[in-house]
């Protein structure tokens, strides 16, 4: 595909995520084929533009990209290599030509895989997890982060660009989804240690807001205090001043630290931050609270202390 | 003292940090007097204008303002209060209505107790630790923390204005420590989960330079990753591309994760990630790397894999 | 004091340990004084042989050995030394060659002080903190670790024998509370870990009698799994059978892994797991949970998942 | 089988744990068929009695019972189930009625996956991995802990008991890896917290031996103080005190721990303690230590402070 001349685009995985994605597409003039598992998630968004379709088969035939948005890995590689039971794969399934885009977020061998069957074919396939979460997906203000080579990266740019604001390339195939489990392990160390100090503080008298307002212009500066304060009340926009209504979901930073460890489990890596805050998320979601946004794990400092 | 008429200020402590601070001072105009138990330091600021004593009850005796730069809260009951065999402190010397500001990085309670005493007698006083390191002081863009009345942290400001830039108000007497504390706290957090992040992305292949600006451009976000960056060869400017040269000494960091565990403690506080970042920086320090920048953490995280 | 001519002893400090190790003092025929803050304590012993003072003057003035039993540092340092309001303390009010013996569990250096202090009037002084708990102060059966003089040690045996079943050697002053710390940073540890196996096990199906048994005879083999096994039902006698009835308190194993701690920070040694452990206790304890006994913690690790 | 008519086994995987166990039978009277991928571990075993084998299939083909001892998951689910690339696996190559046994240390998963498809071909299987090292497989004292209904239990009894001491019931299929897995989560803890706090007794003074009696006549006792104490010169028969000649390998303890950290990441399990030991074992193995004894993590905590 030539980056002038993607037209048609298939998008498959129409959840949460996906949903709005498509709806920008759309308004951004492309013909989008539209499929997933559930067949009236591809229904209802026949009334914005799309076209829907019951099998993958039929959705890929005949587009200039593929774009797939997956809960987890194993969607991925059976959506791309199909399955034991005889189900062909987007792989075998798509013209010669057709351009793959994966956003799911997954373990970087598994995208690795999927870009080393789809380079034998001769079709070009990028990873690009996003972030920026539903309500970046409707404003079109995602990130993605890209992994694939040059030209991959630069023909994704012409497709992810009326998706998204930033647009990262973090190196070849697989490495988009390395960089991200890097940053959500990094930003669950944060927001981890954002609580803490917080707690900390308060517990000794301090003012939570008078704190944050002095960490966040001194060196304990961090995206947590300047835009997703996790104490109820010093930011209004925030998700704690909204009773943790997400936003991004407790378990889903779970579930991205989990990518963590296995990917430094088989780098053999040392991870021992991260692996404490995996941990801190893991007691906080047992306690019923996984579906509430991440920053309510400072709730789980707060304990019996507030009541 | 009237907020103009400070014109006479005693600095007692005069060692990496005070010997800039007092430069500063003399610039503005103010009448320096100087004191340390090491004498030789109070004459070399004798060049650049300072009135140098050989005792404290001399250097304190008749001036409007008295600032204490300390290594820790012994020191400074000490110099305040007295001690056991009979030397009187600062609260015993001044003239009535001399202002005190003690900048030394101690535990609060310390901080709370000097205040009271100072009280009893009449005299105002802040605790106003400061950030910014060696090169803020020469430079007089150093953070102060106040803790302290409304009224004297405006009269503060009029002297701390001459040596920093930034000057916040924490809230009460030791407030200003403990704000301190909590920053550092977060920033020790904040430095070993950066340290480890870049080392599992470079571990997996990705490029420390790339990963450092998708991160910074991300949720990821922090101050180390944009003014410090870890990892030598990603920012000219940091002590990791100097050979770890402080900078903030990794000592340093580890006396100030130690205040936070102290204060914790005391209030009964969960700090887990502070805790394991204490941790893993007295693993480093011993061995061998105490004086070195605390960056330098980025190299336990890499151990033999670089060599 | 010869090790045969300890007739009269005084002891001070008479709570839930205290009053006990009293009562076996009187059955062992020795002619003891008691004093306490509360009178009250002091007034119930005499009922059972014990001569109550209301000062501790008169309590100690003619006796051949004083035994403490306080609730920390602070308390040991006043009683021992006097106060800053001219309150005398043990050193200046004994008769010369009375033994000193403090079963407390405080921090070395408080224990240094005082033997250091009492080696300068002539007294010999022994640290002896114990474990075992208030059913051991009842039945006798206490463990003492001491510290101090070889001597020393061998004229205590003949005290503490009357008292405890094990009487360990540790070193010089302020040894038996460094060796005391580090058993109950390691007991710990291994309740932390202990509870986290058979949650683990639990949570992936095993029977938690099963694995302990299995555990027990394995390399995992440790004391809490051979007497107090922390989950319910598995050991009829152990508190988690008893709702979790002390025993020894969470908040005494906080207290205790906070002087770990401090004694970690005072050597700048590292102890990445005591710290964690500390920190799991204090979330545990501050859910409401201080008082129950400290393998009540296996309920932390349980949360939601049983409800 | 019936228990009394296994007289032929083969043995699949001929490592330093395989070969001594194949002796062992060979010494109880079992005829023995050996095969490995490298054919000179088998033909190395013909000299003490063994029958060597050049195929899987030929190995297998004619026995009572199969046993198999491999490194790793992917190796088990290869040898029992077969390849993508035509092999068969032992499921379709052995007779029915024969007995299988194997005794590799994997994720319980993939022993649940073979139990079921062997039942499915009506075969009898049991998972028995097993602990005890090198030395534990030549004197046949292993400890086995077994998975696997009652009838197949007792039945890999009369196999087990010929090369072990002790064999543990766990439970059903996959139970026994479980077992395992758990203690040596525990064990690998045990032995962190152990180091940790001789490793603070000894920054404080205390005599490593003394403070090891005490302990392990205390709450503190532990399997590590009993046999196998990690600092050199207190145990004579200990790895410490022979360069930490293994015993069991600091890598093996790092494969043990990252086993728990996936079967709690699948049973969304918080393992805080065994996370942190996870990454104490990795930064020393990564230190070029992986090969030394597990108890020289002892060394990580003493760094340079012994140079």
């Amino acid at each position: 595909m030539n980056q002038s001349e993607c037209h048609t685009i298939a998008f498959v995985g129409l959840g949460n995520m996906g949903g709005p994605m498509v709806e920008n597409l759309l308004k951004a003039g492309f013909s989008v084929n539209v499929f997933d598992l559930v067949p009236e998630l591809a229904k209802q968004l026949e009334s914005v533009g799309a076209k829907a379709f019951s099998t993958l088969e039929a959705a890929v035939a005949d587009v200039d990209a593929v774009m797939t948005m997956l809960p987890a890995g194993e969607h991925v590689r059976t959506v791309y290599l199909g399955d034991d039971h005889g189900a062909k794969g987007l792989l075998n399934l798509v013209q010669p030509g057709t351009f793959l885009i994966d956003s799911s977020t997954i373990e970087p061998d598994s995208a690795k895989l999927v870009a080393k069957e789809a380079a034998a074919k001769g079709l070009s396939f990028v990873d690009a997890p996003v972030s920026g979460g539903v309500a970046g997906a409707k404003a079109g203000t995602l990130t993605f982060i890209v992994g694939g080579t040059d030209q991959a990266f630069e023909t994704s740019k012409q497709i992810l660009a009326h998706m998204g604001k930033n647009i990262f390339h973090a190196g070849q195939a697989g490495d988009g989804q390395m960089a991200k489990i890097c940053n959500n392990l990094l930003l669950g160390i944060i927001m981890s240690g954002t609580c803490e100090a917080l707690s900390l503080g308060i517990d000794n008298g301090l003012n939570p807001e008078v704190l944050s307002n002095i960490m966040q212009q001194s060196s304990g500066r961090n995206w947590v205090l300047e835009l997703y304060n996790p104490c109820p009340g010093v930011m209004e926009s925030a998700p704690a001043s909204n009773h943790y209504a997400p936003g991004f979901m407790s378990k889903l930073m779970s579930k991205d630290l989990g990518l963590g460890m296995q990917a430094a489990a088989n780098s053999q890596s040392t991870v021992p931050m991260g692996a404490l805050a995996r941990n801190l998320y893991a007691f906080h979601n047992n306690n019923g609270n996984a579906e509430l946004d991440f920053s309510s794990l400072f709730e789980y400092f707060r304990s019996e202390r507030e009541r």
